[in-house]
């Protein structure tokens, strides 16, 4: 079953390609990676951003791409969709009548604004649970202007403003539906988490013992597969009829990305890099950012699956990575890189005293 | 003179070696660089930290390395001591009665606690000059707790808190000395900057014409050179008797030398790396970070220069790389880095319940 081999990339410049890999987890990292963004201060490369970028269609072929596409990838944040996906097929979301924006909410890595928050507390109260079972930790939230006035009003940020508090929040429902206790939700040997974990083999078409599993910044497992099997999973999100699973599985992955695409606010928040680049192409895509420079892209119109990333885990390098990867597909002009999206796709830096002395810029083409 | 070629390391595997390169700053980064640093989490490979490592004798001959010996590197603050050289060449320092503490602070790229800023007040007066005239912008004082006095005494930081405060009052001092305008000392086409530059140059053993030039954080020129010429200068800083240089510069070096190996507080501050490298090693290092991943060490005792570059410019891969360098080279020892350092050594990384759930670790040998 597995069509993605698992080539071994090591020992200076030879190639030794291995076919299989029957160690947990034990995809090495390629000797070699491409340059995919470059730093420029007063014109000159003074630092380098490496990784790879894989183009797949549903039914796992790559399509085009840079780099190791066995590149082993923490997914991150960017597994959020296929850990929802159990939520849909079990018939919890439709059992608790769960609204698009709920469902949205639980795929996204929230600014913590507080519309974000009403949506997480909406879809637990729907189940009848409250905010106060979320174990997925505090941090303060990544919208500033919220993480202001919260501390202006003399509060401290809750679980609930975590950036995976929705995810939680679908994994709570989750045992709720199933009857399972939601005491331990978050740990490794709860069924609720082996649930998730085979809708991350299913949807990456990945076999689930070679997956390898760390803990999340929000404390559940997190999965490591190689990059190009992330790409497959996104372009089955995409262009589920072609997934060649079963028709509730493609039932629910049509729902929960028509219910992503009608809501990019849910996604990520105002003015982030998700929620900006859905905006750009409105009904286009599913844009998810993992942490350490994952990220994957779902693009139904072409049906594609994008995922990229950077080796060393900057996430400073992903914005001009996917604006240009998007470009070279053809999903965001020349136009949209130069104007609305010239921040991310070009960032400048300036130094201490306000002047623009560097710059962030691709170094690639697909 | 350039005993340093400059191989361009370019096009896949191959090597492609040109003993010149005559366009200003026009050394390429290399194809391939060696990993140094991993994230690991779960114990597996989640992000991959490249670069290259020189270490030179004041001949500017390499004697250990990994990776690139021509890496392009914009110094940055690792530069600081050559920008200073010129204040003891000129006879400045002796001139105003500098101490080793101001010339140190000179040195160092300061946390802004109150005896860095009274030593870069101080040294100001001693040559009749206020901290109003420095123009290295403004940032929150890199040591936490004076930041947080400073904000509960309902103050904003000043240019005099800035990290780069003391090599300003130094490139001011030398204005002084020279019968220069303080006037935009800081500019590129300021006199001082030209002597500067030149130190730059002279000390790296590099054709002034071929460093590349950019804007540092602080506003004032700043150069790229290959690696190994900066690990070259911090090896005549270490040896400045085998420099090959006059005897002048000689002097000049070893009366810096000596203020900076006997003020370690004064190259950082308390808590932060270079210091405590310094202090864990006392008399035996000179310890200088830069920013975006640069680094450089002086060792007085085995007469070499270190150079480091993080080839994508992330701090966190800085400490771990510079304390098993050291470790190679015998300098720190094993104890050292499992016990007092090992927070540098080997980072721990936890998510947002508090649990350690990654680590960088190095993962080469020189």
């Amino acid at each position: 079953m597995p069509e993605i081999s698992l080539p071994r990339h090591l020992g200076g410049h030879h190639h030794h390609d291995h076919s299989h890999e029957h160690e947990r987890g034990g995809v090495e990292p390629p000797e070699y990676a491409p340059p995919l963004v470059e730093l420029a201060r007063g014109g000159l490369t003074e630092s380098l951003h490496r990784g790879a970028v894989a183009v797949c269609t549903a039914d796992g072929k790559r399509q085009r791409g840079l780099g190791h596409p066995a590149m082993p990838t923490f997914l991150r944040s960017a597994a959020k969709p296929l850990q929802v996906l159990p939520l849909l097929t079990s018939g919890a979301a439709e059992a608790f009548g769960l609204s698009d924006a709920e469902l949205a909410c639980m795929c996204g890595s929230l600014g913590g604004e507080d519309f974000h928050v009403a949506a997480v507390t909406g879809a637990l109260a729907k189940a009848g649970l409250g905010p106060e079972l979320l174990n997925c930790g505090v941090h303060r939230p990544s919208h500033g202007p919220t993480a202001k006035a919260l501390e202006a009003a003399g509060q401290k940020p809750r679980p609930v403003h975590n950036n995976c508090a929705g995810k939680h929040a679908a994994m709570l429902i989750l045992c709720k539906h199933l009857g399972l206790p939601t005491d331990g939700y978050d740990k490794p040997s709860h069924p609720v988490q082996r649930l998730v974990m085979q809708s991350v083999a299913e949807w990456c078409r990945y076999p689930i013992e070679q997956i390898g599993v760390g803990v999340d910044g929000c404390g559940v497992p997190v999965f490591r597969l190689p990059l190009v099997a992330l790409a497959g999973a996104y372009a089955r999100l995409a262009d589920p009829g072609r997934s060649g699973l079963d028709v509730a599985r493609i039932a629910a992955a049509e729902r929960l990305m028509a219910a992503c695409l009608a809501n990019p606010l849910m996604i990520a928040g105002n003015g982030r890099l998700c929620t900006r680049l859905m905006q750009a192409a409105p009904g286009k895509l599913l844009a998810k950012t993992g942490a350490e420079g994952s990220y994957a892209v779902a693009l139904p119109e072409l049906g594609l699956g994008l995922a990229i990333k950077i080796e060393d885990g900057n996430m400073r390098a992903v914005a001009p990575t996917v604006c240009q990867a998007l470009h070279c597909l053809g999903v965001l002009s020349h136009d949209a890189l130069e104007d609305d999206l010239a921040d991310l796709a070009r960032p400048k830096l300036a130094n201490h005293r306000g002047e623009q002395v560097a710059e962030l810029r691709p170094v690639f083409n697909l």
